[in-house]
């Protein structure tokens, strides 16, 4: 059961609406009208919960579980309990997706604009944004309907921020256009500098940064994220990527559609990645380097060439996923081989 | 001598003191009143201040130091200066530690609620609360006695907060229970959406994160680190965990008691670890492992497999560290043998 | 052209004018009094547009370019589009960085002291300073002429700012000593305590942290990254340091002159390094060692020796470079004659 100190149950819902919801299938006869009360872990669920198994890690959990309800795959209803109420999908996890933002959809508790913000004459705010409380929103800012930014943020002056977005607390954003339906979280840093100098033996000239953050629609952005502008031509950020807390984004770094940046990647300056690439954690990517498009680097890897489409790469530096299986193994068995003793 | 501007010293204290706060034992004979007036580092400290030394690397500056005063272990007293007073103990550092909480114990130049302060008339404060400027507590947060959060700070609807704790400035916390006697430095993101979705070739479907973060007693975390609440279990943290700066915790993440966790490292959605587990810096550790109890792991490794209590690992996948260093020794030979020229 | 949301540009400059700023010479004859509007990239730079060219993989951009100005090292003069005015460097970075701060001098609009801004009766500030909103500055801070603090920052006790320091938002710095023209970016947090503490079977007891960091003059640090002041001893970054985002810098640690921390790196407390020392992104460094000067470390390196002057290290554990490109040739030859299948 969701803890209800922090989450509004918007349930519950029957059996029907799930389905309707879905596209699940039944896979035994059940009565349309039973009623799901909440969302529940495999290992906690009860009679009235729904829950859904995917991973195979967890098979004992789900062979075990008292859920009543489960979305599935076809090929796991063999291993459920035979109580359980199977929703066989064929792609489980979505089902789930779907069904939390039944139950749980996007809330805030800020409910207008805080007279304790500080908001310029000259910033434009579509209708019903809901500002925080000390939240500091700069001249010539432009925010489009039902955006709301949570307390302590900062929004420097030009910044344009679409519709739907979701800014919260302790975020600074400047040098930035932002799109629709984008999330940023707490203590992300969006459009500051580059780290742009010319060295030589006197020291660093600093270099001043004229470009700007171009954020697509429907991006996350994760906690203490950091996005520095361009140096002179734009960091842009496609539609639909994911990127989680802690990652760092260089100057005119590329990301295309739907990519997936896990927590704490490096992106140095001026590297593009194509569109559904997917970067581990700590993957360091160089700079000036061209990714291509579903490109996929194991976590802690080191791109330092430019990788094509498609591509499975792991290692640092970071070879294809075989070859960098392969060195592991040869390795090991080198070491095996020769018989040391420390 | 610490520096007066930022600190308070309580001292002076005797000798006697000393001993009794620590029950070291004095190897020569000494008058038990004299006067400890400050602590120092072995190349700085003057006659009247107390060091420690328990680190070789620091052999000379032990042996050339004008401490008046030093904890030292037994074994290490031939190589002191004759003129310094020794105070034996088994664990000079942990001498050491007690010995910076009497001369400077913890205190905060926050006196009260600041009148910024926009404190929730739903939010319950316990007796002896300091608030700081600009701070936001929201509907429904408890917080216990004698707890301080500090400027710019915000902490979230529902959250609880036990007693004595020291929330530093511009935090976030949300969706959380906290212990008592937690420290949290400045810039940590607590209880935020984990890094869920599920995708498909149309893209990425949010997973709302139905689960909370439960953080124990006496708990530090570091500066900017970030902790993502449960997906629909709970993160949990432990008694007594240490977690550094810029640490990013997954969803679900478990680590038991009293844990050691290196700046830097990430510990990926649903992994568990033991009591006293140390994880060093920058460390990765893949999703849904089982990590177990008084575990090591070097700086840098990347764990992607179960490991069993007590196992010390290193590398890249993460192997045994004896199995590592044979890894990088037989490495340096093929090399030596391979007589390439670049 | 940069983009005039966002930037005011203080052109147009004539071509005279830029000479006299970089010293630049002239390849061909030209009008000296020509006018240049702007700056911008080779690929979209105009007729009266000036860029620069020096990285050798944007070649094509730069025999393509349309720019009407462009500096250039001789040896690239033969590559040059023929109408294009070439400004002849031997450090065309450089001279374009230059450049940048003619057109796009340092600004704030930031223009006074915030009303929001809390400021203790007990803090002394200079002529000029400009305060954000809801600032925080406490008991005993001084901060010099000209510096400006911007929104939801927290400057506590006792702590010294030089002159014409531009502290970004959402920034906390303690128990520090900063000084002149010092860039610190968003969500810094400097000066909290460091990972101090003495363990035992029983759990781990705190270290009061009793050093403060001292920051040189012309420093720049990057958003998000945290420098925690020293145990006893302080936390010293020299003068030029150049520190990059999501940086961490554990207590002691001290850096030389002009030093370049990229992204993401980690330095272990107590270690040193010496002057124009360059660390990669997410290299790592252990505890208490001695790095020299001039030291160039490869992104993702681990650093567990002692390095002496001059030395370019990579890999983890970090070796001299060619030695680790050794070991990766090594490697992969090894996995060639295996004929290992997968």
């Amino acid at each position: 059961m969701v803890n209800k100190r922090f989450f509004l149950n918007q349930g519950p819902f029957l059996l029907k609406d799930l389905i309707a919801a879905t596209n699940a299938k039944l896979v035994r006869d059940a009565d349309l009208n039973l009623q799901i009360d909440d969302l529940a872990p495999l290992e906690n669920a009860k009679n009235k919960e729904l829950s859904f198994f995917v991973n195979r890690s967890y098979l004992s959990e789900f062979s075990n579980s008292n859920a009543g309800f489960c979305f599935v795959l076809e090929k796991d209803i063999k291993h459920a309990p035979s109580s359980m109420i199977l929703l066989v999908h064929e792609h489980p996890h979505k089902a789930y997706a779907i069904a939390t933002n039944l139950f749980y959809p996007n809330s805030s508790n800020i409910q207008d604009i805080a007279k304790t913000a500080y908001i310029s004459e000259k910033a434009i705010l579509g209708n019903n944004c809901k500002i925080g409380q000390f939240v500091v929103i700069e001249d010539d800012v432009v925010i489009s309907d039902n955006t709301i930014i949570e307390h302590n943020s900062v929004i420097k002056s030009g910044v344009i921020i679409g519709a739907n977005a979701k800014i919260h607390s302790n975020v600074t954003i400047s040098h930035s256009i932002i799109g629709d339906n984008v999330i940023i979280h707490p203590g992300a840093k969006i459009g500051q500098d580059g780290f742009g100098f010319a060295s030589d033996h006197t020291g660093h000239m600093k270099i001043q940064q004229l470009g700007i953050v171009r954020i697509g629609n429907n991006v996350e952005i994760g906690a203490n994220t950091t996005i520095d502008r361009g140096s002179i031509q734009d960091t842009v950020i496609g539609d639909m990527c994911q990127i989680d807390n802690l990652v760092q984004l260089g100057h005119n770094v590329k990301l295309g559609t739907a990519c997936v940046i896990v927590a704490q990647v490096g992106i140095a300056g001026s590297s593009k990645l194509g569109n559904f690439t997917v970067l581990g954690g700590q993957v360091g990517v160089a700079g000036h380097l061209n990714i291509g498009s579903q490109v996929q680097i194991a976590a802690q890897s080191g791109v330092v060439k430019d990788v094509a489409d498609k591509q499975k790469l792991g290692g640092s530096p970071a070879v294809p996923i075989r070859q960098w299986h392969k060195q592991n193994y040869c390795l090991n068995k080198l070491v095996k081989n020769s018989n040391i003793e420390e």
